[in-house]
């Protein structure tokens, strides 16, 4: 079979190596295709050469089929499509109030141990998701960056008569768009990249260039005067964060989706103010990838779209060169089985 | 009757002037006692001279009696005991989304126009919470920042097998921490002053140092690791931000009482990672007003060791100086009769 290997210093090899057999409670799985995120172009650039363990094999948002199955595994069959959730909760404790996705043990697999860029891979069988027979494999590859979305709308609890600013839109952002969209409420995309505005447009999202206009000025125009009553931070910069206070409007909910390295400046008065919520989110629990496959099987929204390129493993090194030099594609997805 | 009036430059003066009768929708109040309150302070130190229209009458802690009625108020006696809620929404628009308490053309009364600090006071009767015939109108005072501890508490939804953390135990914090435990939760109050935490002491609170021990160590211990599921912010300061986002367990919710003049650094990362809340809070509500009273007029709290010092209206100039020389004290009443 063939596995890349991030091997430390912006470098990926793409070995031939023996097909294992999953361990007890494991299961294997044919990887139909792996997608590259945001924080596999942070390893990338060896901004987690502490956390991950170098040589390794990356990757979290996947799609495949089960192609053996470990002792002590039911309910699964080989060929099944599914997908994986790739949190290791095994070190849950009371402390962690039954909050396991987020419990203060989580090993994320892909990047605390090894991840879905192989031919095969073999995973803990309650990682796993089923697809229907009918599930797009392709698409499905988008499951777990939707579930991060669909978890941020759910706690967001945004409704179909309010309004939602989504600040960034990048690949997380405009799944966040579209998943806010698809309750019925109005939608408005902030973004500074002329090629992603473009994109958001034919995605049939509503989006504008804050430094081309007054972001404040326009939501309030476009609410009557009432501004967000839920905003999306999903940008991750400190205009971002300067913005989000003004354009929230009273009891708006603010989302921190994005994930700030440093401390950073807010203005805490107007949430006294206006009695503003900021919300922390943090990937996905159980529900919200049943409710993306719902979303990817059904297949109503531009999910295409969303995918700007595919590339076979062995491309794996120009794929991550290719990314830095192109800040407009969106999701590359890299084809496990090419 | 006698009246206070705020002139500016550190400054009250004492004055005598007619009893006026009310407008209609009015109501004129005898004033009982009116508490002095951090705002009143900051008024007195000329940082709001640009909102306040000097020479002003200012206060909106009170307590006090019916004394003559306007045209077209009903449901009110002359000698009916009262507190008025001193917010004026009549400005309210669709846009403020039922949220009087906050509406964007809210005025504060006993700021944006006359207050408490006199004999005799003429307000709209929309203001008006009626108390009970043996509510004690001393402690009746207290029942403005009452309500702001009651609103903060319930916005929190504190359960009973909850522990809270309450940093900062000035009046406000230490009556946050009083309505924090009548829920039956667990609560830690964190404060740099030792005559306050002598004060909370005394108030039956567990109250600690963060100076002198490690706030987030003892927390850990005191919930089995969990940390706190609430924290209100009530200092002010840079270190209690610091302190917020640590001590605060996963799901924690973070409870921003205090005013934040300027832009202030917060660790955005940790509530990404452990998915807190931060949830400003601004006064209160009718609701928390009626909660308030309650309380207050069941007297099962010890409210009255609230009350550092009763002066007359007359000595007002001394009791602003003495305030900002001691720091210690916690309510001073001003005794608008005597
Ligand atoms: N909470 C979670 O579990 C979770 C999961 C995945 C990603 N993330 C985080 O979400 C964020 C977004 O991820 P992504 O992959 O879409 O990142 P990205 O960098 O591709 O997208 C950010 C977008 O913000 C835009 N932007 C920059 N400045 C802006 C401004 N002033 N106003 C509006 N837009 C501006 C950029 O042009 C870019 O398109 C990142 O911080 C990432 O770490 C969080
Ligand atoms: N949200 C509202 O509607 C509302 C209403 C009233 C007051 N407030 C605000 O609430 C805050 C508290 O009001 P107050 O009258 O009790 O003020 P205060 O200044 O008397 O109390 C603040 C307390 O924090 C303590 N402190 C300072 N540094 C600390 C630290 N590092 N850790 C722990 N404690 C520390 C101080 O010693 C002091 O006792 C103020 O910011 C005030 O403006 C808000
Ligand atoms: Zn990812
Ligand atoms: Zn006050």
């Amino acid at each position: 079979m063939k596995a890349t290997i991030y091997e430390g210093k912006k470098t990926f090899s793409v070995v031939e190596k023996e097909v294992e057999d999953p361990a007890s409670d494991e299961v294997r799985i044919k990887v139909a295709y792996s997608g590259v995120c945001g924080t596999d172009v942070h390893i990338y650039h060896g901004m987690m050469d502490k956390r991950v363990s170098i040589p390794v094999t990356i990757g979290h948002e996947m799609s495949g089929t089960i192609d053996a199955i470990g002792d002590g595994v039911s309910g699964f069959s080989v060929g099944q499509k599914v997908v994986v959730r790739p949190l290791d909760d095994r070190g849950v404790k009371p402390s962690d109030k039954g909050f396991n996705h987020i419990c203060e043990d989580l090993k994320f697999i892909g990047i605390d141990s090894p991840g879905s860029m192989q031919q095969y891979w073999n995973v803990p069988a309650f990682t796993l998701h089923k697809l229907k027979d009918e599930t797009d494999l392709k698409l499905a590859a988008l499951i777990e960056p939707l579930s991060v979305a669909v978890h941020d709308v759910r706690l967001s609890e945004l409704q179909a008569d309010e309004t939602a600013v989504v600040l960034g839109g990048g690949p997380i952002g405009l799944l966040v768009a579209m998943v806010a969209k698809e309750t019925g409420a109005k939608v408005i995309v902030s973004e500074v990249n002329e090629n992603r505005i473009a994109k958001a447009k034919e995605l049939g999202l509503n989006a504008v260039n804050p430094l081309k206009l007054d972001l404040v000025e326009y939501v309030k125009e476009q609410t009557e005067g009432r501004r967000a009553d839920v905003v999306f931070e999903v940008a991750g910069v400190q205009p971002a964060l300067d913005v989000m206070t003004e354009v929230a409007g009273i009891r708006g909910r603010i989302l921190m989706v994005a994930i700030h390295g440093q401390k950073k400046e807010i203005d805490l008065f107007k949430f006294f103010w206006k009695e503003l919520k900021l919300i922390g989110a943090r990937v996905y629990e159980k529900e919200d990838y049943e409710r993306a496959i719902e979303l990817i099987t059904k297949n109503e929204l531009p999910f295409e779209e969303m995918i700007t390129d595919v590339q076979p493993l062995s491309n794996i090194q120009n794929v991550f060169e290719n990314i830095d030099n192109n800040p407009d594609g969106m999701k590359v997805l890299m084809d496990c089985q090419a």
